[in-house]
């Protein structure tokens, strides 16, 4: 069980970070979601990383790239649920997760894509 | 990270499993689970097994235990997302998941809460 899953509820991609994540099981997860993305034609991605207790350069690496290559496939990507002795051990080594949003938890991070796409559908109409 | 986590969206809570449940964590789960159920008031649970390889019939007595919780509470449970070897096995196995509803996915089993719901809503109104 070392592939993370991911769910699909309308054009909303889900993957909950339950495994310690390696450089294969990265790699893998980075292919898998950005297939997915194309398949789908999902608009956002939400990453749920309330189960993850440590987060080093490693993951915050991973996760600037996952949402670089989202964007790169039109799709916004949003981290959830980070626990609060993650943000402070990110902001202790100086780890800025640059590109990445953040909400507080899934519904927010919905709340967050619906924003974004009604703010692009406002400023495409001008 | 041994300890599930649980996401809420709306009144559907949703559990994505990809850890080896052992005794320990299932009880864990299942603790988690109906105190947040009542914490939040959901209306569902839906159970995303995408990621559970093998299904005996341990896993298949924890998904009824937590389904029959669940109904005590008054939310459903419907497990999603299972792979059609793990659907094999468990009709050859012969346990048959009792009182647990499934669905092909995510999208689906939210599709189906909501007409769980709303014909209980016409029950109600007759």
């Amino acid at each position: 069980m070392d592939r993370v899953p991911i769910l699909k509820l309308g054009d909303v991609l889900i993957v909950s970070i339950q495994i310690d994540l390696h450089d294969q099981s990265v790699l893998v997860l980075q292919e898998d979601l950005s297939a997915k993305v194309v398949e789908t034609g999902a608009r956002g991605v939400i990453i749920d990383i309330s189960a993850v207790e440590i987060v080093d350069s490693f993951i915050g690496r991973m996760l600037a790239t996952i949402a670089a290559i989202s964007r790169m496939l039109d799709a916004e990507t949003i981290v959830v649920g980070m626990r609060p002795a993650v943000a402070i051990t990110l902001v202790e080594l100086g780890l800025s997760l640059g590109g990445v949003r953040t909400a507080l938890n899934l519904e927010k991070g919905v709340a967050m894509l619906n924003q974004i796409e009604n703010a692009q559908i406002a400023a495409a109409s001008q």
